[in-house]
């Protein structure tokens, strides 16, 4: 089940980034669940991680790199959280083996797992698939990868995009995993994005983060944060392009911009392939003091199950949406200065139905898969938007049925 | 659906209370949806009201009554919230025509209305079985009033407590309607405790305030907030009980513990009888800095749907409680000095699984329909306890076809 999810296309090689893919039999799926990335001597990664204070074994690990790297080892399956002392001396033994492979050091080797949290990796497994991935490595394998780390998706999810740097064509190529356990505050599930760019440590982190606030975090299913969610951009600087070390300068600029459509198609798809999504909803809020109080209101409304279950079944119950604005913890908001439209319909105005108001109307709105709820605070300029789904049977279905 | 929920017993007469009913047909629902009160004169009344700021129009009225009171209106079936002004005027004349009847003053009547969010009133049914609630009126009819405040309860719940005040008996008896868009922050849902104590009017409010602290304000169901939620609590003032007037004297203590047994299984109940509800789970979080740290962690628990569905399934996941804990937003909360049981079973401690924990002893617990979920933050000695339901595709369901 997806909402338009679109088929992943072509994804194309980036120069100075390999990728092999092998199954080590975490869980009994059939298909590739360890991926391993390879990159040349002087790529750098930046990267955005999750807030949950049980941060994944492989997270305490990658958010410690400093930024010079030369692999990542990816699994799925198994989250490696909530696995202690353990748990780190495994994820620590993947990078070694991994570092020996691509003769590095162990610290410019990444982590990253996704799964069951609790259980501990079965290392035996992943160091053979290591082995089995890094001979498979070539640059044409990132769909390979796509498909590697997934865990409830439906489908693997991926794009590229080409792009001019510093008068040359740069390429970008991103990949994500992630249908559930899905919202920001750094939580933004995995997400791999390779760039043939240069750029020094400090302009890599900064960009995954500025890359992160216009997509992975502005998006939620379900409320839950991963312990182990994770956004990282590496850039090989395989490409005789500048490197970049100015976030003010133009080529800061116009690689931001030609990775954005990557980072946002990938942020959307993500919601689209939600676990049991059935909707996808975009919700504007506008009128708002601040940006904070308009990313509450709208996480508010994206998370309550009664607003939830209402767009499941399309019934255009807005009373529900009110509900959801009053609870938001805006104290001192005045309902009736709040408006609603779904799509290009007014819903209520003033605290109360709008005259003009016809159930039909917001009826044939919310029969639709995708839409627009659009929320006025009437009381400031600034605004906000996030995607979201719906709360559907399947929804339920897959997360009491994961694991067995 | 619902998890041990008691049939309602025999709710005894409350001396200087009458009660009665009546069909306005607000929902084709085939049984009254209408309940008028009558109060003696002198009794007094204190409120609890939802946080939401979409308050409904009746919560405005009846949260600005002083005190004195002699009648309630209340129905099912339609919120009368997000109606603006035509809103407000509606409860006002169904308090009008009540008062009329009565013979009191139109601000002696308090409004309460349930349902669906967003429609107005159907005022010409409504007065006429305000008329015919009111030839109803009889001390014995508290059971049908608690069958007429329902929505998606499956059945009418309520009881009764007999208990010594100032030495001489006194009675209470409590009534509660609600099963979805539950929880806390003054979200009582619709609650009516009757006793012929007597109490000043400011004794009533700190009375009904104390009593929500240790029962509604201790439960969730799926984190909305009404617009509506009211809890209050008449003292008709008729049994030759002293007048109530001091929060600190024996006879406070007395009337609260007599009426406390009332409002903790009526919130009890309330849980046992949530959506689509197949477990009834109680969560102690114990060893936070202060309270609040303690309620946050247990909601976050009991509104995580990752959890929610956990407990569905009857999967002891456990990872998705610490992946609920970490995300509370304490942000200084050591994952390695939390521990996790489920009743006695020691699942977690230090961050990772216990050496003593095996699956099956977690799974036996959670295949149970009621267990205690007991999580230890291992940083100080507040502690705190909520009720809380499980996320089944009953819930979904319901949810989905409300209205329809």
């Amino acid at each position: 089940m997806s909402v338009n999810l679109p088929v992943m296309g072509v994804l194309e090689e980036v120069p100075g980034i390999r990728v092999g893919t092998a199954d080590a039999d975490i869980l009994d799926t059939g298909r590739d669940d360890v991926a391993v990335f390879a990159f040349e001597p002087g790529a750098t990664v930046g990267g955005v991680y999750t807030r949950n204070r049980y941060r994944a074994a492989p997270v305490e690990i990658a958010s410690a790199c400093p930024g010079p790297a030369r692999g990542f080892i990816v699994n799925s399956g198994n989250a490696n959280a909530a696995t202690g002392e353990r748990g780190v001396n495994n994820a620590v033994q993947t990078c070694s083996y991994l570092a020996s492979l691509l003769e590095c050091e162990v610290s410019e080797v990444l982590p990253f797992s996704t799964g069951v949290i609790g259980e501990f990796l079965p290392m035996e497994n992943i160091l053979a698939a290591i082995d089995r991935a890094h001979q498979a490595l070539s640059p044409n394998h990132w769909a390979q990868a796509a498909a590697a780390i997934m865990t409830t998706d439906t489908a693997p999810k991926g794009l590229s995009n080409r792009f001019t740097l510093g008068g040359r064509e740069a390429i970008g190529t991103g990949i994500v995993k992630g249908s559930g356990m899905i919202r920001p505050d750094m939580a933004t599930l995995l997400a791999f994005v390779g760039t043939n760019a240069s750029v020094t440590p400090e302009i890599a982190r900064r960009l995954t983060f500025d890359l992160a606030e216009l997509s992975f975090n502005r998006l939620t299913v379900d409320g839950d944060t991963s312990t182990n969610d994770s956004f990282v951009v590496v850039a090989s600087g395989v490409g005789d392009h500048e490197v970049i070390h100015d976030e003010l300068s133009i080529e800061y600029s116009e690689l931001f911009l030609g990775l954005t459509p990557i980072v946002r198609e990938l942020a959307m798809r993500t919601v689209r392939d939600a676990e049991g999504a059935t909707r996808f909803i975009t919700i504007h809020v506008h009128g708002g003091l601040d940006a904070s109080e308009c990313m509450r209101v709208a996480y508010t409304v994206a998370h309550s199950p009664l607003v939830k279950t209402a767009l499941f079944a399309g019934d255009p119950n807005w009373g529900r949406f009110c509900m959801a604005i009053g609870r938001a913890g805006i104290t001192d908001l005045d309902p009736y200065g709040v408006s609603l439209n779904l799509n290009d319909v007014r819903v209520a105005i003033g605290g109360m139905v709008s005259d003009s108001y016809h159930e039909e109307d917001g009826a044939e709105v919310m029969a639709k898969d995708e839409y627009d709820i659009t929320i006025d605070l009437g009381r400031g300029s600034s605004q906000e938007t996030i995607w979201t789904s719906d709360l559907s049977y399947e929804y339920v279905r897959i997360n009491a049925e994961y694991r067995s």
